[in-house]
């Protein structure tokens, strides 16, 4: 009876410590995001980068400038430590402004239409003429596979399936449809196409077309591959089903010499472990159709203020904090692997890398691509979120940029805001500042500023 | 042991009753989510109340036409009843674009800057010559008391105090702040001012003034009232700072005759108990800046669109189900009024009161003016909505419309939604069709139709 006793006393002393912890660490927090919301910098740096730098798509002389910025930025705000990363990234150039159109109907009704297209990033050009050719809609690979040659030959292939609107969350509504952009090119190709044009990736109906990253597979012919808004998708749609339609494509997109350029870094010495890094960052480069404010202005400048909030709130991390402004997210994840390579050959110890580029809207979760103890470790710290509106911590991949760095077992994270209108502008023109609104921005970088602040403190 | 055992068996046989019933639920919620997603009407009709009718304050034309309009739409989707309530409602006009100026510095280098100013709802005008006056600042009723009358009278007493931004709910800081608007032309009259001038009721910084609703007391000189834009009260009470500042004001402003209006209600008769009434509802009129598609015409079309989804879904509900467009909630209540004289005139017996009233956006809880079990219920109900983001129950005053009827003891729920943009286009030129995101809206509605659906299964 006696040991029991006991192990109830130690037991009871243990859950006092852990309370008057967490009560702490709750005053902590608090701090961090009064500090942040009467304090914040994150949304007039944003400003500065998407109103006067504007869209940077890598290899762009705008990407040239972000880097400079960003560079002076973080010296202006004394970090102990900031600099760069050289990489070597692909120059992908658009060109003139895109043109689309499809006609139906018989010879004399004729009817002509312009849809608004762009090209989609890393495609060829149609050269000076354009092509114009019958079009054929799929609504998938498996469709298009069953078409085969005898009917995709000569032909434009028209990828037409949305998002589905039932999924809740629009991540996976653009997961269930983003390889009709990625891979349709190729697909097509391997049929004898001699053009793609493919629905935009967004749940939105207008007539703004979303570009976003194509790949070319070896070994394959190399076909131009356009984005359609989804207005027009749907009436290119709807007369297809009257009859035959044919589209005209012009555009004058093309790849050049790859260019050098940089990732960001801004750091904070560890005053315990100055050899352990914890990283939290987003990409600096973006298509070039918006100013990019949202993705992922707002996540480079979320990540540079949770920085500078840690120190302003008196913290002092046991280990090395960095924010990583990573160059080539969009096109190529060069900033990403080289951020990876050169930990691995400066023999690093990281900890974390905490991703935010999901947008700029409110933070609802955190992601983490661990499940057991780890998973459990932080799903324990979400008490202390709830109270600014985060109430969930997902098992996930983590962010895009850090793909390379988790693939050496460095556990991966990220933000996860509101994601309804997320793809309302995501890669299109619609991607400008004024749709970032200030608090959600601000409640974005307390929050990672916050995770790390934990992180720092207790571990994963 | 055996009666343990049997009342093991029991409480298992009722667990597994419960689970079943739970998924039965889900099932049926689910349903209700895709049936909104993916066939929801409400977004169309936001746009024809926003972008056809438009701005519709109480007592003008086209609250008229709104009622006229929502009538029609309620008879077109066949619902069992569609009937109004005669309610008479103030009928403040705003007349002509206000004038608003600030002038500082001494004769020769006097300079003159205007000040982005609207009327505050139900203010008295100026007269044609405009008032003008020294500006007196103060942050709320205590310092403005402690001036007293020799420092006041005569003068234009400028309410500065802003949002707190620390507060997370916007609601909160909406709150602190409301009293200057609503009561500080009062306060001020009763020293002795000549006007007020109230910062606006926003978390932006911006050129643009929010108008709302302020009340003069019986026995008090009725003074203008007008509120002013935050960039421009920053300004000013720089300005205030360096010295002596004048303000002209002039506004047209005045309340005519009271007019006749309604409220225009949809109605599912219950095919158990149908003298049992579940309400759901917002409110029809709006501020007369903007279009009010946020306030509160989202409220109404996700109303009536969860009626309509209910029946798309096939649930025929036990009870009787009504959709709401309260007349006059912005500046008299007398929508809200009327509906709850009138159930107690016709024995009504009102099972909940549900609200939409505090914008479009993504739905992350619900409020219930009840504690104890009530809220206990609720709560049970929780892991059923969080799947679509609703992850909160709050213990909160309900919606505005449904104080009265509560106030006769029905139980008072509301929709709620992010609040982080809100008070952005809050009763400002800013509320406006563009800024509703289709999903978010249908997002609403459907937890709304989901809730409808649980009370009405098991009750509250």
């Amino acid at each position: 009876m006696k040991k029991i006793n006991l192990f109830i006393i130690f037991i009871s002393l243990f859950a006092i410590n852990a309370n008057a912890q967490s009560k702490q660490d709750s005053v902590t927090i608090k701090h961090i995001y009064d500090k942040e919301l009467t304090d914040g910098r994150c949304y007039g740096w944003l400003d500065t980068l998407s109103n006067q730098i504007g869209g940077r798509l890598s290899g762009s002389p705008q990407a040239a400038k972000a880097v400079e910025w960003a560079q002076k930025l973080m010296q202006q705000q004394g970090f102990d430590k900031v600099f760069v990363q050289e990489v070597m990234v692909p120059h992908w150039v658009r060109g003139d402004k895109e043109v689309g159109k499809f006609s139906y109907g018989v010879k004399k009704d004729k009817q002509t239409v312009t849809a608004h297209i762009c090209a989609l990033g890393g495609s060829i050009g149609t050269g000076d003429k354009g092509i114009e050719a019958e079009v054929v809609e799929v609504h998938n690979f498996d469709e298009l596979k069953k078409l085969g040659k005898e009917n995709v030959q000569g032909k434009i292939v028209f990828f037409n399936r949305p998002f589905d609107p039932t999924l809740i969350n629009t991540f996976a509504a653009y997961g269930g449809a983003v390889d009709q952009r990625g891979g349709g090119a190729n697909e097509a190709a391997k049929l004898g196409a001699v053009a793609v044009v493919v629905r935009s990736m967004t749940d939105a109906s207008d007539y703004v077309p979303h570009t976003g990253a194509m790949h070319y597979q070896d070994g394959v012919a190399k076909i131009p591959a356009a984005a359609i808004s989804t207005k027009d998708a749907d009436a290119l749609g709807a007369n297809l089903k009257a009859g035959t339609v044919s589209f005209y494509l012009k555009m004058n997109c093309a790849t050049l010499d790859s260019v050098k350029s940089y990732n960001v870094i801004a750091q904070t010495n560890g005053s315990e472990h100055p050899e352990r890094i914890i990283s939290v960052g987003g990409h600096l480069d973006s298509w070039d159709t918006g100013d990019g404010a949202d993705d992922d202005g707002s996540g480079v400048v979320q990540s540079l203020d949770a920085l500078r909030i840690l120190r302003l709130s008196g913290i002092r991390p046991k280990n090395t904090i960095r924010a990583v402004f990573f160059m080539n997210e969009e096109n190529g994840l060069r900033g990403g692997t080289k951020y990876s390579d050169l930990a691995t050959k400066n023999h690093e110890t990281h900890i974390a890398g905490i991703e935010t580029d999901r947008g700029s809207f409110q933070p609802i979760a955190f992601s983490i691509n661990r499940s057991g103890d780890t998973l459990s470790k932080l799903k324990s710290w979400l008490p202390l979120f709830e109270p600014y509106g985060i109430w969930n911590i997902q098992h996930d991949d983590g962010g895009v940029d850090f793909i390379p760095l988790s693939q050496k077992g460095v556990p991966s994270l990220e933000l996860v805001p509101e994601d309804q209108r997320y793809f309302d502008y995501h890669h299109s023109p619609l991607d400008t500042y004024d749709k970032v609104n200030k608090r959600e921005l601000e409640l974005g970088a307390a929050a990672l500023a916050s995770l790390i602040y934990l992180i720092d403190e207790y571990g994963l």
